[in-house]
């Protein structure tokens, strides 16, 4: 299945996308939080011949959910996207956060931010919503409850300037997430990731070129920290960003960004 | 005030400290969460006259809240504590994170991790306690609901291996927070922090050795990047980590680390 949140006259719901339609599940949830839904840990049961339906150009894609935490991240996880950037960390698993306020969904502006950086960039990864919590995950298959695309805006002059990443991660708008959270089911792995600005290819991988892939980022992320129904877990972005170009060339003020990942749809967003 | 979360006959509420005894304001505020009067970020109206009293020792002290996303917290804050320790990032603003999962309270015990770290330490810090949120925040001390103590338990080995301090930062139980939150006008500047592992002295310092002050981290850290009521934001440790010691001493099993801040009490975990 295809879990959204979008809003609709005002009102925020839970949908269901089906092709070009969207079942509005709210009523039957008994909550419009995604986030709530994901947190009871079990098969939530709807009917969607009963549910409203409605054109998905009818309504507004939402960001699925603002988690609980930070957004995890993961650095430094395609090798030829380690070669484009600096060397620091080749080799090691860089794990890093971006704030949850900096979250917007796929239909939200990201800002350019133009008194903070010169250097704004992107970054498609594959992210990975956590289903049930625990610690020391061994079946790491039991705790995911979908996939969805995240562009991991960064601001590159700020990201060195303070060494950790947080900063130079975390700015208002910096995480577009959506457009919806697909179930496991329905993807077949590997997927491909691919970016294109003002639909010029810029980023093209799949996820099996991954350093560390996916079992191994969650038993090791679950090792001693508790992981959480809800969690986002961002598995990297292949090469090919706008850094690493030769000249480097940076995204400017109207600049549209998508990331597209097999299944998954694209993720479509426009810096202002 | 001194505001606290504690337990009492199974049942979480929100304390009033006063000398020996804790008042319950739970009903007056009609809520039992310590974050959610903050968030209100208003002047809470109670009246102690007739709110429930126990003696403090009849309770147990929590955590004051567990924050809406990663507790945020400033690295190589005073001269020093960046001497005694490694010079990456020393001259810089170094800015990171700890997992929500990680915030225990005064009277939790800290895990010591023997399968994940053999080199586990303490680092003693005021914790700042936004009252309102904003962005770009100029007058910080509208936007101070109040301090707090906490100590930034870390795996120095984990934090090295990962480059980014997160996962070494991030282990459950890792952040103690406590014992209560006491509001700015109760407190005279500068405080002194003063951190002792099994009653010998390790770490002392004041608030005024801090290489960026907290006006100036808040202004730094506000800026492109909305802080929120409740958050929390460690500004950093003073000399004298265990892992600054020629040799290194490291938090064995059984050890107890009590912080102490002027006018905040002691935060004193034991290590299991």
């Amino acid at each position: 299945m295809k879990w959204c949140t979008y809003e609709r006259d005002g009102e925020t719901a839970i949908g269901i996308v089906d092709g070009m339609n969207v079942y509005d599940v709210s009523n039957q949830l008994h909550t419009n939080s995604l986030l709530e839904v994901i947190a009871r840990e079990f098969e939530p049961d709807i009917d969607l011949d009963v549910a409203p339906v409605y054109p998905i150009d009818a309504v507004t894609l939402l960001a699925p959910y603002r988690p609980l935490k930070n957004v995890i991240c993961i650095g430094k996880n395609y090798e030829e996207h380690v070669k484009e950037m600096d060397t620091a960390g080749a080799g090691k698993l860089v794990i890093f956060t971006k704030a949850p306020t900096s979250v917007v969904g796929p239909e939200a502006v990201v800002e350019r931010h133009p008194e903070l950086t010169d250097q704004l960039d992107y970054e498609g990864e594959l992210a990975v919503i956590i289903g049930k919590s625990g610690r020391d995950i061994e079946h790491v298959a039991d705790h995911i409850f979908g996939y969805t695309i995240l562009n991991d805006i960064t601001a590159r002059d700020v990201q060195k300037q303070h060494v950790q990443f947080f900063r130079g991660k975390s700015f208002d708008t910096f995480c577009p997430i959506g457009p919806y959270i697909v179930t496991p089911d329905e993807l077949s792995f590997p997927l491909t990731i691919e970016t294109k600005v003002n639909g010029q290819n810029r980023q093209s991988g799949t996820t099996d070129e991954m350093i560390r892939p996916i079992e191994e980022l969650i038993r090791t992320l679950s090792t001693g920290m508790t992981l959480e129904a809800g969690d986002i877990i961002a598995t990297g972005t292949p090469a090919g960003v706008g850094h690493g170009m030769k000249p480097p060339v940076y995204l400017q003020t109207g600049d549209t960004v998508e990331v597209s990942i097999t299944g998954l749809g694209t993720l479509r967003n426009v810096i202002v």
